[in-house]
């Protein structure tokens, strides 16, 4: 074998400092008062300080990914798009138990590294960052030729919150005659996206379907919508959310049941977007199976007592739906 | 195109949950009574009650991954003893700047889901948890066909640990005259193996190479040990840590250096251990190459005042050694 370098071996530690230099501006941007440091120390610094004046103050943390939504927007293109998603699907999966985002981490990995790639989409995640409030304080950028396929790349993401310990959702009195209200999604979020690519496989994504009304890449690279600052302000008024990621209406309501309960979701109380009848149609999917991967146009679930109802309704600044409601029985969710 | 269902596309809902179900056992015995809810719930729940008795408590978080060790443990199917190595690595990331582990957050992903490696990747993530006192508080486990190259995967975790902020490494008296000490490492750790495996692509793991006393699985395979025990009774007389990670001894020891500081490191003051000669003289890779790329048998360095040298050394259960000195200087690493 020959003289090997770093570079010769397929890993390029140059790209990676030249990336580190692109995206060092972006993620300052996200930095509060809190972040004692940040890029270039090994671990991210937040002050936690003002947890002190909380009353019981109780982390919560969830890791996600994009699932293969990765590929489309590699196709397209559209890097900036998937680090919203990225961070907005967190923020998603603390808020349903009632937190406030702190910081966030994320991991980028591929087999080649493009530093302006990597920027794009660090760039992306700073935006939806900062829309939170929410400060970017560490990640990893990997280049690993052989583990990802040929121009592939992988994103995924690490989300710190804060909640009282006494106001984390789900409730305990989630009972039968609660209001099951469901929220719009911007799209299929993150979930579904390998079925997606299979039945959309052979159609150029610029294609633009007329019952659409816009371009494939546009219809399904619509980034995960955040709903903290929507349901931020109404959060003490909820029994319970439920993020419809993967697993859709089918698995991940139940999560927030209590035993002996179950959920019934009238099929006609919103219109599913036509992305879905297409994706149904063009993929001869069963109809039950839909809503087992999809979430069918609503990306956010909230349980509410009757009486709360229209005051919940009426302090979400957009038209939202009553889905069905909380009965007895085994704790599942039954669609009709 | 025929009638779709989500594991035609590739991805296997229910491969996921027997994967989960595999894992729980391992995932609820690093539960400490701090986790309040974990499997099942979006996020993790850590309770942070105990932080209100701090001064000043700081968060201080790390995402990594370990790289392209991956692709030999997959190929020595050791599925273990990488969740040893994403903990270890993360656990030394934040110990460097002083704190003590809370949870953690794992993330796999790769081309085919096969419940069994996922539970045998978390059960070592488990194992390396419970060694640290830490929670595995979370995770998210992926199939993406396409994504990632047939047969492989990708793991990469994240960290949150805590620490008083006076307490934060690196001090800012970091001086001339001040000591660097080493301690060993167990292997080249996760770094530098796209280069190792290209050195390495045509000799079996299992050969043993009598400079090494053992095979080249076990050699390059022997998981990245955590310093935390190690180094916990003395932090409040180091003045600061570097762990060397991609980017070695050249890059890693100046990001705690202050400005007009240099470290001048003795190459005789220890034995390389043998791996790192074989790597260089198979693959012919530069002398100052090595340094940049791999740990050389040193894992962590620590800058102490001279006064406290013999009691740091005392303090830690096995040998180190004198590296070196802080010098005035360029920021920077001369290795002579």
């Amino acid at each position: 074998m020959t003289k090997s370098d770093y570079t010769a071996s397929g890993v390029d530690i140059d790209a990676g400092n030249k990336a580190v230099e692109l995206m060092k501006a972006a993620v300052k941007s996200t930095y509060s008062p809190e972040v004692l440091a940040g890029i270039g120390s090994f671990g991210g610094l937040f002050d936690a300080g003002k947890l002190k004046s909380m009353d019981h103050p109780v982390l919560v943390a969830s890791t996600d990914g994009v699932g293969t939504k990765v590929k489309l927007a590699a196709q397209a293109r559209r890097y900036g798009s998937i680090g919203h998603d990225i961070v907005n699907h967190c923020i998603n999966d603390i808020l349903v138990q009632g937190a406030r985002p702190l910081f966030f981490l994320d991991y980028f990995a591929t087999s080649r590294l493009v530093p302006e790639i990597v920027a794009a989409v660090v760039g992306g995640i700073s935006e939806a960052c900062r829309e939170a409030g929410c400060a970017l304080i560490g990640g990893e950028t990997a280049e690993m030729p052989g583990v990802y396929a040929e121009g592939e790349f992988d994103l995924a993401g690490t989300i710190v919150g804060v909640i009282e310990r006494e106001s984390v959702l789900p409730r305990a009195d989630i009972r039968p005659g609660d209001v099951v209200i469901g929220i719009r999604s911007s799209g299929p979020h993150t979930n579904g996206y390998s079925l997606i690519r299979k039945i959309f496989q052979d159609v150029p994504l610029e294609t633009i379907f007329p019952e659409l009304g816009m371009s494939l890449a546009d219809a399904l690279l619509a980034p995960h919508r955040s709903y903290y600052p929507l349901l931020c302000p109404v959060l003490n008024d909820l029994k319970g959310l439920a993020h419809l990621t993967g697993g859709g209406f089918i698995e991940n309501i139940p999560r927030i049941l209590p035993e002996n309960t179950s959920v019934a979701i009238h099929k006609d109380s919103w219109t599913v977007p036509p992305l879905y009848d297409l994706i149904q149609q063009k993929g001869e999917v069963a109809p039950e199976e839909m809503y087992r991967v999809f979430n069918m146009g609503i990306g956010m679930v909230a349980i509410v007592a009757k009486e709360n109802v229209s005051k919940v309704q009426q302090a979400i600044p957009e038209p939202t739906f009553i889905l069905g409601e909380v009965v007895a029985g085994e704790r599942k969710v039954t669609i009709k």
